[in-house]
């Protein structure tokens, strides 16, 4: 059970905290993607001090490696990564479709080759509820299937119908304790009605929240935008809604407008191993000639040590060398760039002002 | 013009504090190598935690990438890579041997093909000073040329004579200021003779502190040993004493043993980077299945991050997924372990024990 307040709506969007064993959650939240038990090219504590009060974590790679029985041993994903706060492990089911190969789906879940050695594996609704468990996680996230994009009708409903009794075996799998929860995950393609028949499905089961799973996998911005219009009405209002996967700044500006709480998203991490930075003023790309003997910070509004310490000369140098401390520093810089940007959500929340802040100009 | 004080000797070695314009370096010092202005998979902050008090530079990468105006422009290699303490630069001469490409020798200089693109480069002693001073390094370190080995004794003294004199030309270039300095090297091989002939040709011109160049390229320890013990007696006893490239930590206690002060070598972050730990019971591969379930951390009584908040299990797992974490934190406890024994070393002088601690076991 997790505890969910609301605080302060403005239009749709809504000011909230979630409750957790680990501590509390300030929504709308940005959850940094820490894959193999690591935000990479990061320490956590300065994961922490970017602002991050939750992780996500991969069932499927740290099923993988190190295995679920190794992190349990040791006392567990907070302990093993030396994380003390919240945690969100998915489910694995995102990453069978995307990641593994020689994919069986049936009623009873997805046999797979590990795409690390090739070996053998299965993942249904109880498995990924009890690696998640022997994880430690905060909230588990329902045993799904996300349907490519684009697939015909038939296809996303028979798929969508059989992630809803996936989503009942897996609650009926979920071992409730205080400050834990599990989260429903709605699918459905862009299809509305299918989508509110599994907002229905859900909500008849039962969720401590409830995700929006398989968007931003190709349908674009305006698609998603009217997806999530069309869903969020079918969720509770009491309970915290969660955007998988998603997205740029844009992205999540405009689905806390629809009334989205939580994200999760590689694109600040990946970014910063890419050269990309996000700033107030654009994206950059480090590796441009034009940096080259730039003394100004990447951007100057930015408290990160990126940005305190260095010119963008040094970070532009430090990219064409591949020095590891580039990746370091403008991994750093963007995560930062994205907690900031969530606490100016927050506030303009809490100021009545979300609306106007909203239509301003995100990468 | 550099400070130096020698506080307390014990047998043939010297507990000393060298004064620079950006402050005191205890010694014996052990100097991590920042190449390509930084320390490999380390925040700044993170090297002067692990009590490192000045750092070494690489003029040959430097003048390649970014480039040394570059560098002078943004203010210096201090401010460029954030780094307000001592820094040591060396000559380019090792590197344009070990690295580059089609080298021309004459009496004038070295011309060689950049490394990374082919581009045509010259370096002399003039040239590599004044590089030197537009990083505006603490201890300018004379060009040299150091000998291959084994190479036959006629091309060890000829190069050790033109280096004598590209010794003269290179002081003559150098710009004294307070706080700044530069240092001859000594070379001849692991010809005795032509070792002191070396050290008397150098203390006729004066320097600030005097380097043994040409050791640890394969002559074996005991060799290097037995140069070193020949090598310091013909050096002025007033003077900081520099073992270029060297070692691994036997070979630290052994050259401070016979008179050496200062130290740098890529052993404690290149290990860093291919999963080797050095701790007070031995080197441990983190790569070996043997860690991949053990709680316990990589040395008890170290007192860096990775040995306060990491398992051996975590860190097994991080190098195995080849996440840049693992890097760091192999690194940070690598440069910490030299740093400790660095202290070690200094406190047994200072208690009149070193002569028995240098009997201890060391890799």
């Amino acid at each position: 059970m997790l505890g969910f307040e609301i605080e302060k709506t403005c239009g749709s969007a809504r000011l909230g905290k979630l409750r957790t064993a680990h501590g509390v959650v300030e929504t709308p939240a940005f959850m940094p993607v820490g894959t193999a038990a690591t935000v990479k090219a990061m320490f956590p504590e300065s994961v922490a001090e970017t602002g991050a009060q939750i992780l996500l974590g991969n069932t499927y790679h740290l099923m993988l490696r190190p295995g679920a029985d190794i992190i349990e041993r040791l006392g567990g994903l907070h302990k093993f990564m030396n994380w003390d706060k919240p945690i969100l492990t998915d489910s694995g089911g995102f990453q069978v479709m995307s990641l593994s190969k020689l994919r069986t789906i049936t009623e009873e879940g997805v046999e797979f080759r590990s795409h690390f050695d090739g070996h053998l594996c299965k993942l249904s609704a109880e498995i990924s509820i009890g690696i998640q468990h022997q994880l430690d996680s905060n909230i588990t996230m329902c045993f799904d299937e996300c349907p490519p994009y684009p697939a015909d009708r038939r296809y996303v409903a028979n798929s969508t119908r059989r992630s809803m009794r996936w989503a009942k075996r897996s609650k009926d799998a979920f071992i409730d304790r205080d400050g834990y929860g599990i989260f429903g995950i709605v699918q459905g393609g862009v299809h509305v009605d299918l989508r509110e028949e599994s907002c229905h499905a859900l909500t008849d089961i039962g969720f401590d929240g409830y995700a929006l799973g398989g968007l931003a996998v190709g349908e674009g911005q305006e698609l998603m935008f009217d997806t999530i219009s069309a869903t969020t009405p079918h969720l509770p209002q009491d309970r915290p809604r969660y955007l998988m996967g998603v997205g740029r700044p844009s992205d999540i500006v405009g689905a806390v407008l629809r009334g989205v709480d939580m994200f999760d998203c590689v694109m600040p991490t990946r970014s910063g191993r890419t050269a990309q930075a996000f700033t107030r003023h654009g994206t950059l790309n480090l590796r441009n000639a034009c940096h080259k003997d730039d003394p100004s910070p990447l951007d100057s509004e930015c408290r990160c040590p990126a940005c305190r310490n260095y010119s963008r000369a040094y970070l532009h140098h430090l990219v064409r060398t591949k020095e590891i401390l580039g990746v370091m520093l403008l991994t750093w810089h963007n995560l930062t760039y994205y907690q900031d940007l969530m606490r100016s959500i927050r506030q303009a929340i809490k100021d009545g002002t979300f609306e106007e802040f909203a239509r301003g100009e995100f990468s």
